[in-house]
């Protein structure tokens, strides 16, 4: 995992520019945040500022995984969806893949675009930036590669909560743009965009957000806009099946998705007029956790295992049996579990006051089936908080592993 | 101007809860962190967990001007117009004004709103949340108060550049929110549009961001969507003039107004297609300053006078007589002079792949006629930039100076 998530042994206080530059090469972060620096050091004005951590925290785009999967929430994201233009194959889909990497490559590093960079990300550091490619189920008829399409990209099954717009749904191709800056993120939205030029056209983009560095002292749970913390169940980097679950095989089936990962995204809205309607005591047993701080009802603190059989007084289960947290246990579902990453998203209101608001949920694993199916058929039959909430949209992306150097992403797809 | 910003006594370095609570009382500032930390402090899991400096910060609520004004640009930021209710007059405005400035201490003190808090900003610290009031015109006639209406809420004149929507502009009551955390933004959001309950509806609401604290060595100046530096011109709070030029004066007409301040809002869309079409040297002669450190093009670095007479070797002018940046100087418009204190904003993208972004403009001054209609009126004569602009909705709002403790914002009018 060290090729993938951010080097801490960055120091957090503040570091200048010139001492970065003075000790370039001494680690590949400081060769990386050089080269950054160096990419837009021409203003005078830039002159030994400081870079602090924030900006100069860094993600590498090479490694045996794609950066934007295990690394920390960003900030900021962006998903876009394109699809390939007539008469655009395999050929020019190579391409566009070649010059997306290139660009998630320098950008990544802090450096400008390779050609007409729009200097919205100037002054700024890579900011934790993460650019992630993937490829959905029509990208394979269009590209003439329907034998090397994985059967782990078969359509999802429609569930009864789905109300879902197929105008922002699917797609050739998908890209997840994260940043701990909302300007470098916009820039290499924009630099993507740019990228496609004929080859692909924009079929669907949404913005999200999560807690910005520094504002909470919870670094591994996050909260969602419903207010209760998200993510406690988490596979964690260090479980012994963690890669089991979430990546495809070095060995891979097909080959060219060795150690790459499946991506389920759905756009979640949240209904919270209703949600908010509801007491304390009437949300926490809709989620089965406390709101306060994510305890399970049966006790303790966030990390203490649920305690399924606990009734009270009256012999009443005190995590209700449609309890959304009881649903989703790995162990009430065959031992399913996915990687949960999302954004929340606030794309304002409805003519009536509503908010359009609510996560853009996105989960990584080795195989839909056995990870976010799994637990949505379980969730479609009985979870409590499924009329507070609306599936608008989906997408299913098999998202390679990440480039060797000199390597781009796809590449053992599209020249295998 | 010390009671309004963020107080730097404050140690950048991380500091824990414990430390805060052990000190609360000491300054203002660990008051009001404390006050943050203990209103969230039931659950076990935060206990002693570090605050760090981007979530401690914290701006007052109280003061002799209104906070979001002079304070530093935030990263998040949310723009909010709502419409008195059909039979809601003076005495419910009244009773709004007073829950939302209640709303507004809570909320920027860190601490949960005085009801039914959804707890999305929980864990986290106040990250610089200001929350801002402001009246517009249509507000006086819906409560009876013509005759305290200022004139500077006289209709902005028409400008030839204007494609406004009339549904996004204007309004009876303006909100603007900002903070460094997404999250303490949007449950701001919320607590305020709950607070409205049935005494006003939502008219309309948008969404903008900008750098993140950190993300460069820039704190001083931003840049926009275009990748241009903005905001280099700004009245600077140690300028002899500042005060005379942004704020009403204390002795004030109408006397309500005693220390506020007129905003004017823009909702600037860019033509980015366009405008990234251009070569950086047809970029920088629209703009009339250098693109990567936002020096004049006559020379020097971004803080250099501009040389208005300065030709090249054929006699030309070397910052061009359209240029932007020549039109908007003070002493080309007769010392007019407003501040501005913008966020960009992305709503994604129309239909055809064009993106719909650009900056949420909000400038302040004391008087709109010799601030904002003054320099807009030279742009609209020939402006460089305005083939890459357009100005898509419009408010102008009276924003009363800010609350003494035991007061509500606005009380001087409601009450008068």
């Amino acid at each position: 995992m060290a090729d993938q998530s951010t080097d801490t042994t960055t120091p957090r206080a503040a570091i200048t520019r010139r001492r970065l530059l003075g000790t370039a090469g001494a680690t590949g972060l400081a060769l990386g945040a050089a080269g950054g620096a160096a990419g837009y050091a021409a203003a005078p004005a830039e002159k030994s500022a400081p870079l602090t951590s924030l900006g100069a925290d860094r993600v590498m785009f090479h490694g045996k995984h794609q950066p934007g999967i295990t690394d920390a929430l960003q900030a900021r994201g962006h998903l876009v969806a394109f699809d390939l233009a007539a008469g655009a194959g395999r050929k020019e889909a190579a391409a566009l893949l070649r010059r997306w990497s290139t660009t998630a490559e320098r950008l990544m590093a802090g450096e400008p675009a390779a050609h007409d960079d729009t200097d919205v990300a100037r002054d700024a550091g890579p900011s934790s930036l993460t650019i992630t490619f993937g490829f959905g189920h029509s990208f394979f008829s269009h590209t003439g590669l329907e034998n090397q399409r994985p059967d782990a990209l078969d359509p999802l099954p429609d569930f009864s909560s789905d109300h879902l717009d197929k105008s922002r749904s699917e797609g050739d191709l998908w890209v997840q743009i994260g940043a701990n800056d909302a300007l470098v993120a916009f820039h290499a939205l924009r630099a993507i965009q740019r990228d496609a030029g004929g080859a692909a056209r924009l079929r669907w983009q949404m913005n999200g957000f999560n807690r910005s560095p520094g504002a909470t002292a919870h670094p591994m749970t996050a909260r969602n806009l419903m207010g209760q913390i998200d993510g406690t169940r988490n596979p964690k980097p260090s479980d012994a099946d963690f890669d089991q679950r979430v990546f495809v095989p070095a060995s891979g089936d097909p080959a060219w998705m060795a150690n790459g990962s499946y991506a389920v995204v759905r756009r979640i809205r949240m209904l919270l007029d209703d949600w908010e309607k509801l007491s304390l005591k009437a949300q926490e047993e809709v989620i089965g956790r406390r709101k306060s701080d994510g305890a399970p009802l049966s006790g303790g603190t966030e990390t203490t295992e649920m305690d399924l059989e606990k009734t009270d007084a009256d012999g009443k289960l005190v995590v209700p049996i449609n309890a959304h947290a009881r649903i989703t246990r790995p162990d009430q579902n065959g031992g399913a579990a996915m990687l949960r990453r999302p954004f929340s998203y606030h794309d304002g209101f409805d003519a009536d006051g509503t908010p359009d608001a609510g996560l853009l949920f996105i989960c990584w694993q080795a195989d839909p089936l056995r990870g976010f199916v799994t637990v949505q058929r379980k969730l479609d039959r009985g979870d409590a908080l499924s009329q507070y909430i609306r599936h608008e949209a989906s997408g299913l992306f098999a998202v390679p592993g990440g480039a060797a150097k000199g390597e781009y992403v796809g590449q053992r797809l599209l020249e295998g």
